[in-house]
């Protein structure tokens, strides 16, 4: 960490921090420049609260040179995370499709798209039991009844279930759901995390609308020193000027993410671009870019969908998409190496 | 509503449509153009799934005419809302000072920056006992411990209480709490928000950092429609590519908000800019540009402050500002008219 | 477009509304709900001036149905636009590497790269002369003699020249270039704009950091309205609150410009990125979704580049690159419909 | 400045850059911490090439201390800068109101609301002659004839004329014109800049829809760094994802930009909200959190103005809220203190 200190500051002042810094064992090297002081912090920094530095009148700017994270950091975890379902590996150089509906609606149409979608190549379930609707008067999903059609269409399929979790209190509902998601909403729903951390599920995160990578890396953070190290992180567009796609898909989070962290990486162009004309190319671009996996959303009836449908393509264009996915994936897959 | 159809639509499917929306008791103007029809529906169009169009294969765009929160719509209720505690009014050309530290702390702290705020003309303590950090690892706040601090304040001082709830199950905890508050990250936590619109309390609701107005206002209608009409919106500064301020602070909202809904609108300055020393102008600018009043973060130690410090103003900036705040309101207290 | 009244409007105005608009051969559908009265309007609406429907006191909103740029429009123009340099084709399926250093610096460094990335597939030489720089203080490029030496590349080894003009009084000094670069800073210099429309030479037209996919094609629409249908469009990174990345590599804007336009699209990787580390890994996502070609700033020394060398990579890495992303466009080039 | 190595760095390129940065007279001062080596440069760092440095394999991060602007830097020019145009002066305490129509239309109109303008307390008329519109289709301005009607209306009220340059070849137009205008989209013409720093006129520099406070004062610095110290910086909006109003009114900038510099800050709520409703709320805040100035766009007949009428008030609304503005002003004049 470095502290960058106003000219002439305060003496008091100045050997109040110096000690206090003492009592933390942290070294202090000091630059003297013409306009400035620069303190070069040696040590565990990471215990260090930066807002109460730079609160100090005498002090200009503390910058950062150690990341605040530390369980989610590649530095001190250089091996890729792999996370275990079964014979499913997901991170570590695979291509993992989660593939399903925005909502699970009836049980003849969670089987019938999980069958089509494991014929075409997914390897995980998604559908959505619970909704987070920005409207209070838009369907809210079938819970308690969304979640035992999903297991259904698990055991008519095998195909592992990946479904959201709104709230803590919801656990107990999700004992059978092999991978919890955790929506962008609520992504610094610091309550709900904390509770993750304390199960052994692996979690799928979505980055906020306005989450940077740390952000992101910080919530993955809650999760794992809680002690459940099964995190996914999952990427669905950030909030930006444009309007013509529902948010901004940033495939740059791919190596970004990969070089940072050793946690896996999954795409959702679904939510990203709102619009399912949009889904393959992106689809694509995202494997050709390093993804650990994707999540597409698909529905034997798009224009009957009861949430989502203008995102959601067919079970017909998800097959041929999954085949030319594979195709990318066997070119691009050999050039993973982050440092 | 108005949907607008591709060139050459389908007969079938834009025979579906126009009986469904029949169905629906929806009236269609019909307008044909040389490259669009354009179907101007007409009725209840607020129960409309506007997903649900846009995604058949015929339809280009939709768009809607009528906002589609109706609890929260100024429209529908052109009084201001007026929020009641004890004596103390919200809303409706009064001016309201919250005003406290981002943590309770102990004892001594929290009573003593009360009395001292209370002196200025603050009208409520505002103090953070549960604390939702970025960082696992930073001062998470002094829980139950914290809410016992805020009231023996509220004691030694009569104000009422503000501080924020993270989650729905600490509920019990917050019954003698004067207002509730929704953190900007769980502005989106439907879960809260679906709690807090079946009590009474208060709830001022804090912008996520890519809110719209429109996404603020349909998280108060999640609380409005469950049956708690005592909202209170608060800006505390959005997310954008700039860096020196922690958040850009969007004042226009406040005209903007109180044209679009009846509701209060708070400015928070201390969370949007970081930065105590640019408080008390954009403080000013608040109560100038019309705002209902204003949470400030006050500490009596900033440099000790276990979070937040580097925006919090003392005691004393607060009393000086608290006066020349007044003389603004006087003078543009008149201006209030919103149509 | 559609108007959108406001409750009880006035009758003079509306009737002086419609009188005007019969005027411009406008036909009107009108349409009677219960809160709005909506006019949609047909005919040759492009004329129309929104801003000023919009500022009548009996209007509430008016929305667009046709895009407001026409020369670029696909619906007016279905066939994709290819650019033909001599042999070379932008456009219309090809896939076509820009590639080379930020800045020309010497005849040895401009002659040297250029004959590295001919070798390894690009087709045409970029490289700056003249430099747009944040800072008055940072080198601004050789100017008249950075052309002189790009030309001396040109003839070295046949590779058609992109180099980025700044202002309308340096055209003279681009008659042997091939393709004028308009940078992002420039995007909406209307000035330069229209002096381009009176040339006939491909422009490559950087989106800039801030514009919508329709701004980039309005400005696209000043060079093709003057007479030169030459344009070849170019993504490189938008300006969001991420800050790990220079800016935010849009890929969506790939199927988007080319949904809405008929021309080229380019992406530039390294600007997008400003990390030389991401750029192979965003170069292989960008042709995978689709892109008619890439920029790439290649440097033989990037520690020494006089500009932007964090972001260049080396000729051995370029090379590995293209033939990686020859592979990628094998797969993908057969999936281009835009409708 | 400080460059952070990364872990082992190559002793051969750090013996390199540190003989390099001798021999530039940088003295360096090592920290070296557990993960991290910490080089602190002290000197004239601002000739180093930040980019330069980072693109070294050995180097993590390289984070200036100093700005890299000097004549814009309050740190070197404590005085606040005071333009001063016959008896008007802008800056240092004072309160300037520049108010017109967006563009000139006719003799009749500008001298019209010149003198209304006047009587009501303005002391610069604005006004566009050259008006850079997203479209090509859409008024461009009476140019030279707009030019001689401002002249016209100088002359008839003794006012001081403001009006937007778009292309340094205008330059000889603009002699009889007191204050000449760089539009956002211009704010990174660096062309236009240098151009501009080579004259003695009074600059009002807009800020770009994507800039930051230091793309700013960067760009105000190319025009200082010319020899003119006439500049005015002008906040009218950011891009960000809100769409209710134009562009997102940053206020902070305020405090923001007296805090990093001397020059005077003007605010430009027309086109910040785009909403003539929201221009007397964000003008009163604006005054109230410490601008030297306004520019509004007025405007005798808002719905028929050639261009931005949405955005423009009447002479009668200006009239009162100029008196507003001044009483607003005379409370927080005394508090402008910025270190």
């Amino acid at each position: 960490m470095i502290v960058i200190l106003k000219e002439n500051p305060d003496q008091a002042q100045l050997d109040g921090l110096l000690q206090w810094l003492e009592e933390r064992h942290i070294t202090i090297h000091r630059s003297v420049g013409s306009h400035h002081t620069i303190l070069g912090l040696v040590g565990d920094t990471s215990s260090l609260d930066i807002d109460l530095i730079s609160a100090l009148d005498i002090v200009e700017d503390v910058k950062r040179v150690q990341e605040p994270y530390k369980n989610a950091n590649r530095k001190f975890h250089p091996e890729d995370t792999v996370i275990r379902i079964g014979n499913l590996e997901i991170g570590g150089g695979t291509l993992t499709l989660f593939a399903g509906p925005c909502s699970v609606e009836s049980e003849e149409q969670i089987v019938g798209i999980a069958k089509a979608v494991k014929a075409s190549g997914a390897a995980v379930l998604r559908g959505g039991a619970f909704k987070p609707r920005t409207s209070p008067y838009a369907f809210q999903g079938m819970h308690i009844d969304g979640i035992r059609l999903l297991l259904k269409a698990k055991e008519a399929t095998g195909l592992p279930i990946c479904t959201e979790i709104m709230d803590a209190s919801q656990l107990p509902l999700f004992e059978d759901i092999d991978i919890l998601q955790v929506g962008a909403r609520n992504m610094q729903n610091f309550a709900l995390l904390k509770a993750l951390g304390k199960t052994e599920k692996p979690v799928l995160l979505k980055r906020g609308m306005a989450a940077s990578y740390q952000d992101l890396l910080m919530s993955a953070e809650y999760i794992l020193a809680g002690g459940n190290p099964n995190v996914i992180l999952c990427e669905r567009g950030i909030r930006t000027f444009e309007t013509y796609t529902r948010n901004t898909l940033d495939l740059a989070c791919i190596p970004s993410l990969k070089t940072l962290s050793h946690l896996p990486v999954i795409i959702d162009p679904s939510h990203a671009t709102g619009k399912a004309a949009l889904v393959p190319s992106m689809a694509a671009a995202a494997v050709a870019g390093g993804a650990d996996g994707l999540i597409i959303e698909v529905h034997n009836d798009p224009a009957h969908a009861k949430c989502d449908g203008p995102q959601s393509i067919t079970p017909a264009v998800f097959d041929s998409l999954a085949k030319k996915l594979k195709r990318i994936h066997d070119i691009t897959r050999g050039d993973r190496e982050y440092d």
